[in-house]
């Protein structure tokens, strides 16, 4: 029988509970909100609602499961003794031992991954980056979170906050920004920094899905807005093709729906930034999993520690 | 009997060769200037004189050397050939398959790296990351080097360009580089950004050594070029720091010997811009090897691809 992983994973207003097979197929997926300031009490209750959802009639009942992937906002290194330390928007589950609960609740073994060094493990297992011993996956979302993987492994660093790539610097003495710093390229490339430069340009917008359609309809200055967001994405991405010349770089979230508003600028300025031969080899491409990257990327880290 | 290879250090102006013990001894080093349009028949002529002044009593000859161990400042990705393919300061041996020639030459297995690439796993050997998992060395010279370890392992990239962090832009409008690019951390923070900094500002110097002599004798204006200097490195590794949560940053090259000038703004610089947990994971610290952390380094992957 293949062996399938409860996997879920824990955003800042949703929790995702699915079951995943050995070949990144998701069998079932359940999705629902999650309260603002949730306990940890709460949240395992939910879980543990969640997961009898998941259950298949090829699973019969949860502990046929073969383990739990978890993936969170939360900083996640290679000794991660599963307590959650830091966790910006969910600052209600700050000590909680995850991992200890989900052991508890389901007696399998847990992996815990950071989210979006899963999502870097799941494009790279099954989506855009399949099987590529060198690629770094770049979430453009509210915010910019990266997963890196290097000769095969993902980088996690000594305090699991390896990946940190929307906090990069492209301009010294650009916006401030809430990591402490100053000129991140989470401030020119992120949907907030998309709203934030139409609004500064003049353009009466609401969301950065407003600035796309403004540029589908021929607007000059949502033209400018994604120019430059492209621009300053490229020029970090620049910076990490020289330090590890990649294969590919994978884009995900949802500003890659301006992808061809933003795209080819991105590109051009990796190659006029970046060595000649890493810029070429660099293939700029969309990742090909959306929101599930994440949940996929957990499991597969699952899968691999049961080996 | 401890193994014993034939390390050679093949740099823009000399070559160094040396006896390399199991333990990253040097048990005997020769030096000399190798011609400017050196062909690559002269060249292997030269390696074969020194390799003989390198032979010690206990290895009597040069075949009791167990293995050859090669630096040069060229592309080496994981699969390489042997052919030097990019070598901007010794054109004339561009072509020459560098790995045949030696193994024709000394009949023994043959290992060749990136020199800044050697130079970090040199230190990360028996120097100052001496068996840390995640270190970042960066050779501070003429130009700007590095050599990156992750999860334990050298960075080389497909196309053996990684670590070419001395190209990471600091300032998107900066000045323009060799590479191509314009505003890299080399034009900022190496040994001839000094210089040209340094004079920008009026100063009547020659080298970066001048401009180090007037910080020490109280000089305001080699104060500021050394503080620009030091931020600017800052700049770059802070990114760094926040993509790869490495736990130590080796500055190694000839511009450490500025160190008192530059290294507190540099820390300064990270400590603003990274990640808190991150930038106080990162120890900034000098290289200890010196000139020898490439030979040394190309050895230890002798003696790894020997196991």
């Amino acid at each position: 029988m293949k062996k399938v992983v409860l996997a879920a994973d824990l955003g800042g207003t949703n929790l995702r509970i699915a079951a995943v097979d050995e070949t990144g197929q998701l069998l079932r997926l359940v999705k629902k909100p999650i309260p603002s300031e949730v306990s940890p009490r709460n949240l395992m209750e939910q879980i543990g609602e969640m997961a009898e959802e998941c259950c298949l009639p090829e699973v019969a009942a949860k502990r046929s499961f073969s383990a739990v992937a978890f993936t969170a906002p939360a900083p996640v290194a290679k000794d991660f003794d599963g307590v959650l330390t830091k966790l910006p928007n969910i600052p209600s589950l700050v000590g909680m031992n995850l991992k200890a609960e989900l052991e508890k609740l389901f007696d399998l073994p847990v992996t815990i991954e950071n989210d979006a060094t899963a999502a870097g493990i799941g494009e790279n297992w099954i989506g855009a980056s399949k099987g590529i011993e060198n690629a770094i996956c770049v979430t453009l979302g509210t915010g910019i979170g990266g997963g890196i993987i290097v000769n095969g492994e993902p980088i996690r660093g000594k305090d699991g906050i390896g990946g940190e790539v929307g906090h990069i610097c492209v301009e010294p003495e650009g916006f401030s920004c809430g990591c402490g710093s100053h000129g991140c390229v989470e401030q020119y490339a992120s949907a907030t920094a998309l709203v934030r430069s139409a609004r500064d340009r003049g353009m009466r917008i609401e969301t950065a899905k407003d600035v796309y359609d403004a540029f589908k309809a021929g607007n000059g200055m949502a033209d400018a807005v994604f120019r430059s967001m492209g621009r300053h994405l490229g020029i970090m991405l620049a910076g990490l093709v020289n330090a590890l010349n990649p294969e590919m770089l994978v884009i995900c979230g949802g500003v890659t729906q301006g992808w061809d508003a933003f795209a080819s600028h991105t590109e051009a300025e990796i190659r006029n930034r970046a060595y000649a031969v890493g810029a070429e080899r660099a293939k700029l491409v969309r990742g090909l999993l959306g929101d599930n990257a994440g949940i996929i990327g957990a499991a597969r880290s699952a899968f691999l520690s049961m080996k």
